[in-house]
Formats: structure tokens, sequence, C-alpha cells
């Protein structure tokens, strides 16, 4: 593990040391935060809405990156958002929607904040019944808001795939993958995979992987025998592959950046967790990361710079979603430098956003998980597999995964997770609300009927 | 296990739906909770504060008890506070304070929110450096506020200790236990045991278990001779050993009430988890439970009641501790039923504390836990020990138990845990905060120097 000790990762987290400040806006409990909690809370409308959703990331996800990024008692810049909550995250049982599915997945639970319905697990933005319903990126699109859509996963997975898209199987993300969803299927006179439907419902920003997807030949309708990709660019789109082609990309048309072919590659590696655990280690870099990927903050900041330059002359401003979506899947593969590594980048786009919305005070900015994870905290080996990682505090910490073998996949977990927010509307997310809540929360600040 | 499905344990839940209604105060969504929040923040002054600790009450203990006893829409008397925040817990390094002990005991925990510093594991109220600190008790008895410190564990245990006792080890509970505390042993000088030195600080009710520390005699000093119990007398407490005696007890003097030789009993019964599951079962109430001892609820309406009544005609109020206590003890035994049995009997507690809150709105409601633990939600089986229970949605919820054997004690977890709280200085635990930070928000409230 000392190859892992590398000036690189060292690097790493001095520089964001230095980059993140300790706890100035949560009340650090010696001064009284009553004032500044009052001015927190600001009913009325927002004239623009961005929604960040760390994927799979509770309370102990974000305890763990806290920890090892800034030290116990240092904060995110995701910590410092001024109003917070509880959000409970089930999903519904498809054959009886009365009762609930206790450990929801993405799907399920994006489903749930993107249209404000209790769904089953798998189902995208469809009722219990299959029936699609409107989501709030539509909404805001059909009301003349801009829109923007962002992840780290394929553009196809859950999260991103529930703003635009209507399916009844998670896994129709295209063309050649509609097995599971002969309802939707364009050939059965459906509206056509999640990557066909992306396109369709055409946010002004689509930023993400899944450019295999995007690949596949469009087989039934108006654009038969093109690409999705194709199709896109037949209605508007540019379509940027790399960092520099994002970099290019005008703001005057939308964009379509499809960066990888599945997921991005992850910012971080480090220890394997054992049965009996392992020594001390740091995280390192990810060398092997395509140095020609976007980090989620370069899109976030093309997000923000491009749709407030749309808007700027319009009374009306934007949606944005922005994914962290690695968090989860590498909660999954137990897997805990990937894990961190991909909520300290998630967190550096929080702080973009915040950046912007310290110019921009008329933003609705929420900070919230779809679902818990596996990944706990503890002093000891468990039944697991547990990995120690030396923090920013120069401390160790002790990391267990025990929810499923290290072959195979870890489970998501039914606990409420932690809902921040800051700007007009935020106040809605006190105490415990459902994720279902959030839409409407989302919607009001819109004003979207 | 269907003898655990039996009329009582129908009737117990079927109980607690009907007393405990779905969310009110907390935001569901759809309606505005700006102007609702906005009106819950209130500075100034309270009259009273009463702390309601859940002992190990993470996020995802919260939510077990909730799916349970009202379901996962429904909402648990605790979930109404309107001002809630995320809250981390880490204790620090004994050899060296500059370093997290990212995994806290309740001992380190409780004296970080009862004196303002963080210390090491075991310790009681006393810095890293063996040093006592003053707690939020005594001073605010000593600014002639009344007191109270109620457990359903011993008294002598961490959390109702380090309110009004400074020990190097939270062991030394009564005099016969001092082998490792022989700076705070009476025969060597010391403040004494535990024991000894809650009922030396002399809080206007101690209620809980513990009786076995009571009943061992004092070795040195003024007392020599006499049992604790008898020193307490000596000094003008009433002794009671049972709910009818505690029923009778007189308000016009300080009440000690050890209704247990240990912990006291718990509430409910259930299934044992195993490495391959059970099959779906329903809690139980405890039918061993010995019917003289008061519950939780019973001990914090006689406080409430003798507090008020105290403090009538004064312009000052009290401090009280209501603690949850084998939430954590549960946990630690892999016993779900256990564990939720004694969430539900904490949130009865705090539901009597919503109520006295309501009719004394100068009053500050802190509900929150000392640390997260073990128990998660799952879907599956894992690599612990699950068992499914039969929730008040009809629907089955799988817990997994897995950082240790089932014939050892469960861990607890690093994450940051819930802090909601309502009433004057409330605001203070938005964001992120310190468990020492509440001592803080605490101080300022009563208005102690």
């Amino acid at each position: 593990m000392n190859a892992l000790r590398s000036k690189k990762a060292l690097f790493v987290a001095a520089a964001a040391i230095i980059a993140i400040p300790s706890a100035a806006l949560a009340g650090d409990g010696h001064q009284d935060n009553t004032w500044a909690a009052k001015q927190a809370i600001k009913g009325g409308q927002a004239r623009n809405v961005i929604l960040l959703i760390g994927d799979g990331m509770g309370d102990s996800e974000i305890t763990i990156a806290r920890n090892y990024q800034v030290g116990a008692n240092g904060r995110l810049s995701m910590d410092k958002l001024p109003l917070t909550g509880a959000y409970t995250t089930y999903a519904v049982q498809k054959a009886d929607p009365s009762k609930p599915d206790y450990v929801t997945d993405s799907a399920a639970s994006g489903s749930g904040w993107a249209t404000g319905h209790k769904t089953y697990n798998g189902a995208i933005s469809v009722l219990p019944n299959e029936k699609p319903v409107p989501t709030i990126l539509e909404l805001a699109k059909k009301a003349g808001y801009k829109t923007g859509d962002v992840t780290t996963a394929e553009l196809q997975d859950a999260t991103p795939a529930v703003l635009g898209s209507h399916v009844i199987n998670r896994d129709c993300k295209g063309p050649d993958a509609m097995a599971t969803c002969a309802v939707n299927d364009k050939v059965n006179g459906g509206a056509g995979s999640i990557a066909e439907q992306l396109v369709q419902t055409k946010p002004d920003l689509l930023l993400g992987g899944g450019k295999q997807y995007f690949d596949q030949t469009v087989k039934a309708g108006q654009y038969k025998g093109l690409t999705v990709a194709q199709q896109a660019q037949a209605n508007g789109y540019q379509v940027v592959t790399d960092a520099a082609g994002l970099t290019a990309a005008s703001a005057n048309k939308p964009i379509l950046g499809a960066f990888a072919k599945n997921n991005m590659d992850l910012e971080w590696v480090g220890p394997k967790p054992t049965r009996t655990g392992t020594e001390p280690a740091k995280c390192a870099v990810n060398t092997a990361r395509t140095a020609s990927q976007p980090h989620l903050v370069d899109m976030a900041d093309k997000a923000l710079t491009v749709l407030d330059k749309q808007t700027r002359n319009s009374r009306k401003g934007f949606f944005l979603q922005i994914e962290g979506a690695s968090i989860d899947k590498q909660d999954h593969a137990a897997n805990p430098c990937g894990q961190i590594g991909e909520t300290v980048a998630f967190d550096a786009a929080i702080k973009r956003v915040l950046q912007y919305q310290k110019q921009n005070p008329d933003t609705l900015v929420v900070v919230t998980a779809d679902h818990g994870h596996t990944s706990q905290i503890v002093e000891d080996v468990t039944l697991g597999y547990t990995a120690t990682l030396i923090t920013a505090d120069d401390a160790n910490m002790t990391i267990s995964y025990a929810t499923a073998d290290i072959a195979g996949s870890q489970q998501h977990t039914g606990t409420e997770v932690r809902i921040a927010a800051g700007g007009p509307q935020a106040a809605n997310v006190l105490g415990v609300t459902n994720q279902t809540d959030l839409f409407f929360t989302m919607k009001r600040a819109l004003g979207l009927k």
C-alpha cells in the first residue's frame, strides 16, 4: 500500500484542504446562528433550480468523505448549505403500490423526486401501472426554462434518465436494449429507448457517459437508420466527446456531451478491503483515467456558463441536475477510495454551484442523495470486508462493506438520508420529508403549474 | 415465529398507530413550509431545556423504528420537531487529543454534549488530561435551575453519568468498582464513583436503573459505612424503587429512583437474526418485563410534573435529560425488536415532552443521538445476521447486523447523526455541527455564564 502514498495523492489532499475552508456558514455552536438561519429562509419564486444528487450518498458516505478529505472537524462545500432535513427514500411494490419497498434503487427514487410519484424499483418516470408522468425537467422546459442534465454515469443511467425519459425498465438504455420494454420500443410505436427519449426531450445540455447507446441505430420512425447521436444532431444538438470539445462548444445550440462509452472514469484508486482489513493507506489519483474526459466540476462549470448566458435576457432561468453517480457504484464495488474520490469530485461541483448561487441568490440549490448505501465507519474488522485509510487528520479510519461478498454488489440501504438546501423555498427541506416532496418544492420554486 | 404474531403484538402496533398522527408539522412538500419555518426560528433565552438522547439512534435506527411502528410514510413524534441538522460525533485520542477517534462511545460523545469538550472513549466529563470540566447540568443547577437526569439504563451508565460525575473510566460505577479510577476513589481523596458523585451533584431527579451501585457501601469520608442510597437519603433524597413509589414521591424533595439492579427491562421481544435470515414476524411485548418498573414515558411524565411544580414561581425553569438507552444496547445485541421497542418507548417520552413544550413554548427541546450504530435496512441476506419484520405497512423489512458475530457485540459506527430541535435557540442545530456545539447551544439558551 505504500505505493499509494504517492506525491500525487498527497498533492490532491493538500490542494483540496486549501480549497475548502472550515465551517463558516454552518453554525459552529459558539456563535448564535439564529439570525443567519432566519435570513436563510426565503419564500417566493426562484429564477433557477440546481439539484445535485449524490447517488447512494447517505450520511455515512458523507462522513467518510469529510473525514478523509478535510478531517472530522472540517467542512465540505455540501456541509455549508444553511437548511437541512432528513428525507425518506422508499419505493413502492409494483404489484401493490399501497405497500412500500423499503430499499429503493436510483430509478424509483429518481422517479420520485423527478415526478412527485412513488413507483417501483427499475421504473424510469412511469407509475406502477407503467404509464408515464411528466418530470420536473419536462415541465420546466415547457414553461420556458432552459434545462440541463449532467452525470458521471451513462446519461441513460437511472438518475439522468428519470428527468427526460419514461420506460418501464431502467435497462432499456438504447435501441438495441429494448428486450424488457416492448411497450416503449419504437418498433411497437413507443417513445423509444432512454437514449432516444432523452434527445427527444431535448434538454439544452446532456453531459455524461453512455456514448455506446447514442451510437446505436434507431429502428423505426422518422429517424430510422440514423444513430441516436445523428438524430440529436439532426435536431440541432452539437455532439461532443471530449473535454476540448466541451470547452469549444457554443452556448447558442444545445450540447450533447458523451465522454465515455460507459460510465466516466474514476477519480481515485486505493486499497481493496479484505476480510482481515488492510494496512493504513492513502488514496491516489487514478492515473488510468482518460485525460480527455472532463471532470464533473468542468461539466458543471460549462452547464452554468451556458445556461446563464442563454437566460441572461429572460425572465425565466433554468433547471439543472448534476449527479455524482459513482459514489453509489464504488460503494457497490466496496472500493473506499473510489467512493471517496467521487464524493470529493461531486463536492467540487457543489462548490462551483454555490459560487454561482452567491452571484445569483434567486437560485434554489438542493444537495441530496437518492438512497443510503452499505459503507460504515467502524472500530475494527467486521463480518464483511474492511480497509483502513489515513485521513486528512493523519488518523486511521476503517471502513466496512458487509452486505454482500466482495465478488458481488454491496446493497443499498433503506435509511433516511440528508437533504440540504439554500435559496428560495429551501425551508421546505426542513424536518422529515419524502423524496417525492422535493418535486413539489422545485415545482413551486419555478412557479410551474 | 408465529407465536410472535400474537394479539398483544397487534394491539401494540395498532394502539401506537392511532396515537401518532401522520406528518403534520414536518413539511409534506405539497404545502409551502416557509412561513412555518420562519416562525419556528426563535432566538433569545429559554426557561427550560429538555434534551432527549436516543443512545445509538442514528438515521438508520430511526428509519427502522418509523417503518415498523407507523409505516414508511408515517411520522414519529421525534420527526415533528421543526428544525433539523446533522451532527458529528467523533471522539479524540487520549494520547494525542489533536487527532480524532472516528468512532465514539457514549462516554466521550456524552462528555462532548455535556461539557463542550471533545475527549477520549471511556471518559466521563473529564478532559484527555483526566481533569474534570463542568457539565451543563452542574452549571444550570449552580445558576438556580432545577435539574433532572432520566434513563432506561443504569444511572451510572455513560449518558446519565456525564451530567453529574467526573471519572477517568466509565466502568467506575460504584464504590466497589474503582479499580481503573484510583485517582477518583474516595479512599484516595477523590470525588468518588459515578454513583457517589451523582448524588453529591444532587439533581432534583435521578431516575433509571443501576440500583446495585447505590447499594454499595461508601468507603471513606463523611458517609463512610453508609450505602450510596443512604448517603442520598441523608442529603434529602427520597429513594424509590418501583413505579408505585415514583407515583407517590413528593415534588417537594429530590427523588432518586433506582428501578432495576442493572438496566431496566426491555419493552419488546422478537426474532433473533440468523445468517440465512428469518421468516417475516412481528415484535411482541416482553412479558418477562418486571411490571413494577415504570416505563420511560412514566419517568418523563413524573420529571416534567415535578420540575414544573418546583419552578412554577421562579424566573428560572429547569434542565432535564431523558435517555432512551437500550436502543444502543439492543443494537449491540443484534436484537431488532428490542431496539425498535426501545425507540418507540423513547418516542413516547418525546411525545410527552412535546405536549409540555406546547403548553410552555419557552422550552428548548432537542432530540438527538450520541453516535450511529450497526443496524441497516437491506434487500437481502448479508455477510452478517438478518431478520425480517412485518411492519405497520403490512410489508416486510429486513434488518442486517454485520459488524460483529452474533455472540459478540455489534459495533458503533462513525456516521453523522440527526439532531432535531424546537424552541428558543433551536436554529443552532441547522446545518452540520459537532456534538460539542450542543453544549454551547443549551448554555446560551439558559443564559449561563
